[in-house]
């Protein structure tokens, strides 16, 4: 890169429009005529339909390795239309535009303190704003501009009332941790609630994880810990307690659900 | 961007190749062997396999909202390796390359007038072009060269006779505004034929819309003005009237398919 | 492009984490932290989990068309945080980044000589590498740094035992080639082994293509070269046999699956 030239501003894109129809090239044509150099990068598109709780641990799961000053467009929006307010997320290293629902806070938040401004500034968003599609005449413009260099205090007023979501939270419970599942993945892992953190002060030696009726021992290192084909818990990637099988999909075999209890008992 | 640069040429990519081989990878690493700097956007690859009909609505559903100058790739071709010719329809905002069967037109026309040119310029395709991939060797290549700035009129002779698309037309009877459903999208949404313009011409007061075997009161401003689970006409962002469930999927829940009639009676 | 500017590193990337989580989106932010100028191209991230082989056989048949200097980043990893060790495969034109269990040789070898190094240098992958995810913590810091321009001997000492994939192989028996099916991609084509060069050497006039039970007379140029819905055997764009139904599902009618016997008999 030239000295002196700015590097391309990353816009990340995450929504639950699918692949199959063409809403999300049309938000990526609508963010490139605002931002023509920005650099778009999907975090997913496959986000349960209208389902706000998968689609923002999805989004804090990946927030964090973004380089600083991404811009997040996030969209999951089964109130587009009604009075759920358009905003803008700001944190010190990233910004966040979508829907008021709950999507983008926790993400934002695990990147430090934040503030919201609400959209309604009318030159930065389409002319013609449709009821049924803000990810095209709303959020991608507001975004395309944030990316190009406007300033986020343009974008709206500051509210002091964003809507949050109510994730359950694990605790410790006499010589037990107690957690859920939050989340499948595709592979069929079931990502618990159970943070690092929390092992690492509640457990310092043997342990037995409860889930689904079965009884595991011990947390591993690593799937290929156990032999193929048998269950296994470990701390994964995403920072917490994992229910996994090696070389398999844990959710199918065992049965398991996103809410499911998930204890894990020190000896 | 620093003054005097140009701005990166934006192609977009439309097939019916799906995500799971690398038939999509290949073009585009065909195309930036032509064109470096291209912007690579795709609109869906997802199109049914072989079906010409959805991949050229989708690909008019999103041609007005990429930036003038675009390069529109699309490929999806039953016809690939016989008398079916390969084309580039060429209009004042931007270009469309792929097989003459009807796939491009749609979208061109929605831009303006075209004109439509036989490829038949050997030193713009792939040397030894295959009879099964033509997206790879020949229709990559050109929207790569036409991307880095080649001439139009490079590619080949005019033609005047295009293949076209028998699209269903939407027209006014008596009181009733009767149309089809085109298309069905990934929440189950049906996108109808029946165009805003119509709707203003014809719908005064209240109106009635009859799909499936429904009467549906009414043309709603958005999904949630109805109760969640509820069916809902209403103009969406495709510029046509939809007939969606608030909070559902429409064509699982009434059964509701393409080429199905959707009438709407003013009172 | 101004003069004297280096054209953007092009990145590849393969891996069976699919498009629902936001794996894929991780790998690119870590990728753009290291290298903000890469072009990302996506070969495919729907490798059936965990299978080795058809993620090796798709990233061979894209590598070929992409631009000299590409670094391909693919994971199909079922032995992460194993012993299995990290590897970058080098040859002429490309760089390759991945795990050493037979994915990465086809494709390298199709580009000529090789060379292997195993991943040792501990600035060039995340401070905390996790045992679960070496394609964010390993492989993608790497082919981001290699991207940017760090040298490829830096990475680590050259390794002589690299994990090899025991593909079939086609063969010429008296008036016979015998072959498989490799792969099935996402039409219902059945990729076999049997490539153009032994079908040059041995069909000269007629043959019969026996595949599961059938009897399909002579290779053919093109799929409409036989009536729709029927089958064909031709030689594809993959540079091997091919069998398909013109404008139908070969693997789903004839029901072909990978690993079944092929093989064309010469009159």
């Amino acid at each position: 890169m030239p000295s002196g030239e700015h590097p391309p501003p990353i816009v990340s894109l995450l929504t639950d429009f699918g692949c199959r129809d063409a809403y999300v090239g049309i938000m990526k044509a609508v963010l490139l005529a605002r931002c023509r150099h920005a650099h778009l990068v999907d975090v997913s598109h496959e986000v349960p339909a209208q389902q706000v709780v998968p689609g923002a641990l999805l989004l804090r799961s990946a927030a964090t390795y973004f380089p600083v000053g991404t811009v997040h467009l996030a969209v999951v929006d089964p109130g587009v239309g009604t009075s759920r307010r358009p905003i803008v997320v700001e944190t010190d290293s990233a910004l966040f535009v979508g829907p008021d629902n709950g999507l983008l806070l926790p993400a934002a938040r695990s990147l430090g303190a934040v503030s919201v401004r609400r959209i309604d500034n009318p030159d930065l968003v389409s002319t013609s704003a449709s009821n049924t599609f803000h990810g095209r005449d709303i959020f991608a413009p507001v975004a395309g501009s944030l990316a190009a260099g406007s300033d986020v205090r343009d974008v709206g007023p500051e509210i002091t009332d964003p809507v949050e979501l109510d994730l359950p939270v694990a605790e410790i419970v006499a010589n037990r941790i107690e957690g859920r599942i939050l989340y499948v993945d595709g592979f069929g892992n079931a990502i618990t609630n159970i943070s690092e953190a929390l092992v690492s002060d509640a457990v310092s030696g043997d342990c037995v994880v409860h889930v689904g009726g079965l009884e595991l021992q011990g947390l591993h290192a690593a799937y290929g810990s156990v032999a193929v084909g048998t269950a296994v818990a470990l701390v994964s990637s995403w920072g917490t307690v994992e229910i996994a099988v090696n070389g398999g999909n844990a959710a199918r075999t065992l049965d398991l659900n996103v809410g499911d209890a998930v204890a894990i008992e020190v000896e």
